[in-house]
């Protein structure tokens, strides 16, 4: 691994922001809460640095670079996907009722729910005429796994009326988290015009990454620490979302506990101490453990998948870190 | 005119229909729901015909073949530009807790609001994938004007909290309602390979179109027939919808009629008397009339940009008649 480059993320952090800065200028309303919600301003306007890990276009990036293409001109799809993951998230805190976001105020309890929808409508649109500036490829790639996505967002609804298996489990991930992963890694083959074979490896690539981190995500929800979250504890199972935990519970639960599952998430509201009843079962169920071993799994997947794949020595070395970055952490 | 030829909307509808059934294909819930709000299905899933005039995707078919490209190649923008018009309404009835669209149940009061946010994201996003069938300059000019439209959106809702000139709001109607219309007759042009100042007077028309058919939309709001809309008579002024009437009637009020309208528009609903009231203000201060101008006034504006621009002969007179027919509607 060549320690003289910086750490995967932290390189290509400047030039996303940039793109973003330079997308979302202007005095529209739209344009404004963009920047507030991405973390490129506050709530008043004032300059901030609040956004997130910039994942997903620092892998274009990357994965550009890395297979002999020109980061710029993968740049504009890789602010189009992070801007397509952000509007994801301005419509997901309307139909959650999350009222935080990364421990700021989520846009809809600021600008109220309609002008949400319109944000987030706007960051869309953005995203896809922003992404135009790689080509119809890139758009294509996109567009299909914007689509993807919001299947997964669908799907994830309707398991709110009913218990999941792992399968039905992860057929959502694979579209709600997994499609722009996979993504990702494909825009920035498209940019350096690598064969169609190596694409759709690196599209699995991204799945697998999706699954670990999806099931990371899940496990944050019902053990993760508060503070670094942003968000309380047990929150997953207060909003009964059937996450990974869940479906693990229930295939697992018999009888009594069977029902006593059903009737927790059953209900209008869970009360704080049915949250601790359902954390105790989950641990004389052993979920945590099979959860983790599910990260362990799909993580080693992707591990695998990095080595096969055309990366350069120390581009895999940095992938494969990032990766288990990923796996463990705790925020 | 060609009498032999169907009219200009009649033509392209079946087209359009299969477009809209190809592109919406699929077991999925999404699509089902796209189906439905459409009208190509019922809310069972069973074939329908329930589908609006498609006067967009006509425009943009009808401006290729006129401008000599073939229809087939400019129908996957037609589509797209059909599906975001779509996108938009299924965001809008939420926005405005519209129960009802063209006569039956709104998707958000079928599904609820969180899956019709999915449902409209999924619309918006299968557009630009569809679009991207007419290449990279279609799907520039169609997130453009989507960009616009949402812009419009966001615009209008400012309006909620204030009263607007007439430079305001149609600074709001250009985006609104217009910039959909300028893309429609664009993307027939860049079907058709024409020269961007060609391109640059389409949109112009869309312009004049959009406020004439926009301000109309607003006459009907107050003045329309209940029956023939499937909305109640009245129903802009009991929403509290700043539309083009009000404007001019707030512009034109004095002292108490001003005092009057304002605090009509700033309380939390509107009695029935109170409807009639602001009906029988805007009667004395003969704000129908007017109205009915401006309709009037850039109805004919778009009919000189159609008598300039290289539509055929026949093409001119079908336009002129559709223009016409747009401008005096009562539904």
């Amino acid at each position: 691994m060549d320690l003289s480059r910086q750490g995967l993320l932290e390189r290509y952090r400047a030039q996303v922001e940039a793109g973003l800065r330079m997308t979302l200028d202007g005095d529209g309303t739209l344009a404004r809460i963009g920047r507030y919600h991405i973390g490129l301003e506050d709530e008043k306007g004032n300059p901030s640095q609040a956004f997130g890990k910039f994942i997903r276009p620092a892998l274009v990036l990357f994965t550009a670079e890395e297979m002999g293409g020109k980061p710029d001109d993968a740049l504009p799809a890789a602010v189009g996907l992070e801007l397509v993951h952000s509007f994801s998230l301005v419509h997901d805190d309307i139909q959650d009722g999350d009222r935080t976001r990364r421990g700021r105020p989520s846009v809809w309890t600021i600008w109220g729910m309609s002008e949400a929808i319109n944000a987030g409508d706007y960051l869309h649109s953005v995203a896809l005429s922003t992404a135009a500036g790689s080509g119809l490829e890139s758009i294509q790639e996109l567009t299909r796994a914007t689509t993807a996505m919001i299947e997964g967002q669908s799907l994830d609804l309707s398991f709110e009326s009913r218990f999941v298996g792992e399968d039905d489990y992860l057929a959502m991930v694979d579209r709600k988290t997994g499609a722009l992963f996979s993504c990702a890694f494909a825009l920035g083959g498209i940019g350096a015009g690598v064969s169609s074979d190596v694409i759709a490896r690196l599209r699995e690539l991204g799945r697998a990454i999706g699954r670990a981190f999806q099931i990371q995500d899940d496990l944050l929800g019902v053990w993760g620490d508060g503070d670094a979250l942003g968000k309380p504890i047990g929150s997953d199972i207060r909003q009964r979302k059937k996450s990974f935990p869940v479906a693990l519970a229930y295939a697992r639960a018999q009888g009594a506990e069977r029902e006593l599952l059903a009737s927790v998430y059953a209900a209008e509201s869970v009360a704080e101490s049915e949250v601790a009843v359902v954390v105790d079962l989950m641990a004389s169920l052993h979920v945590r453990d099979q959860v983790e071993k599910g990260v362990s799994r799909h993580s080693r997947e992707a591990l695998d998948l990095v080595q096969e794949l055309p990366f350069s020595a120390a581009g895999k070395g940095e992938l494969m870190s990032l990766i288990e970055r990923l796996a463990r952490r705790d925020r």
